[in-house]
């Protein structure tokens, strides 16, 4: 590995994959073939999570079938809403997604009978109920009925954090992004589970990897740290003012960049989309203004684009999503693409053990205590 | 990556490591510098960990300390045992590890006055507790006092388990053992603890990823395949008569082989020893008897050499530990390396995210619901 940045494998290609390429002419997104822009146009998040777990696209009968699998997966076993309730309310919502998973395998194994991809359609639709079964009665105290309404899984999501019907145009916004956010090659979350399912662990270990890889701010956090961002400003040109200064400090702006992608990332081209009408159905463009500024002077001074995250961040707080669930959100949608990988790396599996290049002391002589 | 086999990083340099060697010359090992040997020979694990975590051996008095610290994290926080009742006896226990380690970090998170060097302390000490806590309530109904006897972690590992104080022997063995597991450059839970990491998320996060990839048979499950494996023996003849016909079926003989060593696995010559030590004081030589045939077998067939894991498997048998808690215990130790490595990654950080070769479907155009 020559030159000075070392150790993040940039550039090395880690294994084969047949379920998305990333970033072809430095740009481009597809899931299985078809483009990320007709996914979020013309696909439902179901849609497109079938399409990822089983590598086609449903017909409408198993679509049908898909939904209602989903919507039986809504309800929790007792024993463990019993260890979300011990949970604390400071906790993290990372770490309650990261125990909740962890403890759900401990009810529901993985076994004969149930296999990965049951377990995957469990956690896909259980996934709302956990977070927010947890968060409600940490709030608030009470239990809510984790089924929630009709709908897909963004509308159960936002039915219940709200408590009431969703808004048509949150619940839409919400189902495109989780479409957004649902595969994305050797992202670190997706390969860290795929060195896990390697040594032929279970399928929950695997996804608990990729929770516990996603939750760091170079990564799934970033949404939540581009929040804590724009919010900070009270106009255009206070973030300008931020942005700037920030930059001469050498700290990194949350929501840019990409390992992968080098002229843009084409799914925020679409979410921006999406907070530019969600701002505008609020009434409210500051959120807005500010982001597209800081995209601005990001341009100009850095040649850095945006990525997936940083227009995120403004939609999801006009559907009003507190912004410590952002990243559960992001789990929400790329429980699908960690599937895949998963059930793909078992497919034609090899430990994945690479080398490292050592450079610590040379052989010691032993230095009995006494000596020390 | 040419040939026939992709997808492991064979022989890729993932990084620079300043923690152990593995491998020099196809069969060395050395920690800090300091070779294994002496390691196993003259250092207590708590001076090897100590070694592993601050990168020098301890004086007389940093011992002290650090073992008042190891003793005072024994107790575990009420919550934490209710969460550990809630888990049902037939869970894996590793999976009960991944979970205590997960609710752990929600009463008492990483923060500023809580680093990760303390966590790692508060985990190695706690694991016994954590571990054995649920064993008893769920075998018995009984809720042990964590806090055990006097001694380090495997004279208190052993006096929880068996509830009394342990034979000296024993724990000697498993001191040693402990020390042999400690560390072992970018084996897979280590890689995908520092990919964790990478991403800046927190420490308990990294480590959990570690016991999600630990637990598969390929790595640290391997322990309790062998010893599934010696036991379904009744003499070293049938043994060879399985063995040689499992090869022939090509199948993996678990604790046999290693990406890195090509000659042995220093570490099994250390804790073959103390298998037959043990063998010898339980009066009954038949695992160690049917582990030196398939040993042999091994060699005379394969080429392949015993890793640590093969004898650790009839140590442990006799040391009166259950097949099921065996690669918890490689947890216990292995603490030590992967914090080690977690706080290296931090230290010169870069996120770890590797490309893909592509071999999915071409392009393909939208197909809308109804036409599929
Ligand atoms: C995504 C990311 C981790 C990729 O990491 P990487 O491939 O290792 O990128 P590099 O560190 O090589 O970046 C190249 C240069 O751009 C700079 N850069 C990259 N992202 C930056 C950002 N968001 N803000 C400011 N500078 C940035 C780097 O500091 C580096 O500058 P240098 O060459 O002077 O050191 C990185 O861009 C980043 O940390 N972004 C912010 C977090 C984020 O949004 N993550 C979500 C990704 S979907
Ligand atoms: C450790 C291990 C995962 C290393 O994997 P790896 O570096 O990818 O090894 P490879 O698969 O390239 O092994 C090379 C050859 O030896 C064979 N081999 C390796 N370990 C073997 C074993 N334990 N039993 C039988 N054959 C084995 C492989 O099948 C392969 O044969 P092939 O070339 O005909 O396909 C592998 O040796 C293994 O599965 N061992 C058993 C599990 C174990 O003990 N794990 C603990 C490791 S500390």
């Amino acid at each position: 590995m020559p030159g000075q940045k070392q150790g993040g494998l940039a550039d090395v290609i880690a294994g084969q994959t047949g379920i998305s390429t990333v970033g072809k002419e430095g740009k481009g997104l597809s899931y299985r073939g078809y483009s990320i822009y007709d996914l979020a146009q013309f696909a439902s998040f179901e849609e497109t999570a079938y399409l990822l777990l089983y590598g086609w696209l449903p017909t409408a009968e198993q679509l049908i079938q898909f939904q209602r699998q989903l919507a039986v997966s809504r309800a929790l076993p007792p024993a463990l809403t019993s260890i979300l309730e011990l949970l604390p309310g400071s906790t993290h919502p990372m770490d309650v997604l990261r125990t909740g998973y962890s403890a759900l395998a401990c009810f529901e194994p993985e076994e004969e009978d149930r296999l990965a991809l049951d377990i995957a359609i469990r956690l896909i639709g259980s996934t709302s109920s956990i977070l927010l079964y947890w968060y409600h009665y940490q709030q608030t105290g009470k239990r809510i009925d984790t089924y929630g309404g009709g709908g897909g899984v963004a509308a159960h999501f936002l039915s219940l954090l709200h408590q009431k019907e969703p808004d048509e145009q949150h619940a839409k916004a919400l189902d495109v992004s989780l479409t957004l956010y649902a595969e994305h090659e050797f992202n670190a979350s997706t390969f860290a589970a795929r060195v896990t399912a390697s040594t032929l662990s279970d399928y929950y270990s695997a996804v608990t990897t990729g929770v516990c890889t996603l939750r760091g701010p170079l990564h799934g956090g970033a949404n939540e740290a581009a929040m804590e961002l724009i919010e900070r400003y009270a106009s255009p040109d206070e973030a300008e003012a931020g942005v700037m200064e920030a930059l001469q400090q050498k700290q990194l702006i949350m929501g840019f960049g990409h390992r992968v992608y080098s002229v843009s990332d084409p799914r925020s081209d679409v979410i921006k989309q999406w907070s530019l009408a969600l701002s505008e159905q609020a009434g409210d463009r500051r959120l807005y203004d500010i982001s597209e500024r800081i995209e601005h002077v990001m341009r100009r001074e850095k040649k850095l684009f945006p990525n997936l995250d940083f227009y995120s961040a403004s939609a999801y707080h006009h559907m009003g999503i507190p912004t410590s669930l952002f990243t559960p959100v992001f789990v929400l949608s790329r429980l699908s693409g960690w599937s895949a990988h998963i059930l793909e790396q078992r497919s034609r599996n090899r430990i994945i053990r690479p080398s490292a290049d050592y450079i610590g002391p040379d052989p010691q002589e032993w230095l009995p205590l006494a000596q020390r």
